[in-house]
């Protein structure tokens, strides 16, 4: 069967046909609208490029579009977006991509927007030699401001889940051999396959911040996400807030089934796109949270010191000596 | 001399030099704050694809900074933006991309936006194959909403200014020979080519639009602007206020040295990227309008009937059978 392409369909029909996902009131004019009503915006911009950050064989369309739309919604929660208001989309295209192909993109871009709210706003769509897909997210800015530079010397560092999954399922759906002397878990795999093209993300985050603070006067804490890996998120915290981050190797929290070894420790921390929080609390808040939360572990401190990140098992202090992870 | 170009410099140290050209209180955090106050926010998305809408034999960088600002712009003033308030910039560029080359293109976009007011509130940067730069655009609805779908039969038709130039520019810079048996005046040519490459817009045309307002009960008015060129303009108003275009070829304003012919006139109709607006007022109002801004002029009427363009010179018509402005 000749499968429909872009070239044949042409670019008015094009937007017309994209047209059909987005709400009635949004299609047919120059700029979308959003009302404000007195509250502050945050604003996050993210592109997913083919061949750098995805490709044909690692993750199918619906999912990358899931993906491309959490990756935002992402950066919005980790500074205390209250809610979702939407999100523009700018396509790149090449001119051989089949309609399907776009059509299972916003499947999972509308499926993401439907779990954790949304709509889509606009967008632009552009012919290239490369897919690339470009969201800008609007959030509304709650009560509590997550920014990396909230950090406090004394205050405990946490995180919302499991690093390292999204490296791996990337490593398995790449077929790339890790060093696999031993035979992986089929839960293990299949789970990491999960986190790599279905990540998810935590709504709840800021309602459940709000109830377990035990000082009403904080109203700033220090956050980011994952999506560069641990390793990454610590290091912009420890910058951005000028202070000095110690983890407690043995309180990270792993999968049961997670091999021990130096490239797993690697894929831990350097691993990228697991798009969970990195925050940090004064104590007697983390202990709150982490009792409500039972998904969410104390992992180390801040402390007074030039922004750095220490090892509480010297063992293990030869990790931070690897690159980060890095597109260019 | 050895240039220094983007993979030898590396993402980590490229964010930071980016982040010379961005506010200080914008740097360094997972989402840009917009304190909107009470108002209502115009959102508006546009990418520049190398080789698509950009080639470094047509464009300098510093050009195309200020050219892509100007574009989105002119989208935000022809929906009725009274501000602009800023932009996300996601850049996607080849590893081999010299640093000069950036540093040029935020030259050309802070140039812009000093220009038309604005700053950057954020973006990213990613490795691809070809040079993308998408631009997300904010600004304030004013008191007048300007509508594609809000043209009413009887409106007259105006224009902000000439069509036409920008494409005349584009095919000298591409050094592409247009049947050119005369030769163009010296003065046409550096005029389409200052079109082409560093557009303006008109940051006024809103507070003129209210001066001159004859009843102020209207509140929306049609417009669009013209990046895709002017038949696409009033193809598109046209549509979505479900009424018939009715130009007047005689009226339509021309450079006094722009030629005669068919082909200029594929030039005017089909060129794209002048970002004139193109928009539809009550007759007196439109009389007031012209007479307080001289480069205003009134092209045609809209009229009752199935969406369409006509021109009232017959010898014209056979023109609306070109393809329009398309990148698929």
């Amino acid at each position: 069967m000749h499968k429909e392409i872009l070239e044949d369909i042409g670019e008015k029909e094009l937007i017309n046909r994209i047209g059909i996902f987005m709400p009635k009131n949004q299609v047919s004019d120059d700029c979308a609208l959003i009302k404000t009503k007195n509250k502050n915006l945050l604003v996050n911009t993210d592109s997913l490029v083919e061949n750098v950050h995805f490709n044909d064989i690692t993750i199918c369309p619906q999912d990358l579009g899931w993906k491309a739309v959490v990756s935002n919604i992402s950066d919005l929660l980790s500074s205390g977006s209250k809610k979702t208001i939407g999100i523009t989309i700018s396509l790149v295209l090449p001119a051989r991509t089949e309609w399907i192909w776009v059509e299972e993109l916003y499947k999972g871009i509308n499926k993401a927007l439907k779990k954790y709210g949304g709509m889509i706003l606009g967008g632009d769509c552009s012919k290239g030699n490369e897919k690339i897909i470009s969201i800008t997210a609007f959030g509304i800015q709650g009560e509590l401001e997550l920014r990396r530079n909230a950090c406090k010397p004394g205050d405990k560092i946490l995180t919302t889940g499991i690093h390292g999954l999204s490296k791996l399922g990337f490593l398995i759906q790449n077929k790339i051999n890790f060093d696999n002397e031993f035979s992986l878990k089929e839960r293990l795999i299949s789970k990491s396959i999960e986190h790599f093209c279905r990540p998810k993300v935590y709504p709840n985050f800021l309602n459940n911040l709000l109830q377990t603070r035990s000082n009403k006067k904080i109203r700033r804490i220090g956050c980011t996400d994952s999506s560069d890996g641990l390793f990454q998120a610590l290091q912009d915290l420890s910058i951005a807030s000028n202070c000095k981050a110690i983890i407690n190797y043995e309180k990270i929290p792993k999968d049961k089934d997670w091999p021990i070894g130096d490239k797993w420790d690697e894929y831990y921390f350097f691993g990228g796109e697991d798009y969970e929080l990195v925050f940090s609390l004064p104590s007697k808040w983390a202990q709150n949270l982490s009792k409500l939360d039972k998904n969410i572990k104390e992992i180390g401190f801040f402390a007074d010191g030039e922004p750095s990140i220490e090892i509480k098992d010297t063992k293990k202090n030869k990790l931070l000596n690897h690159t980060p992870f890095k597109h260019f």
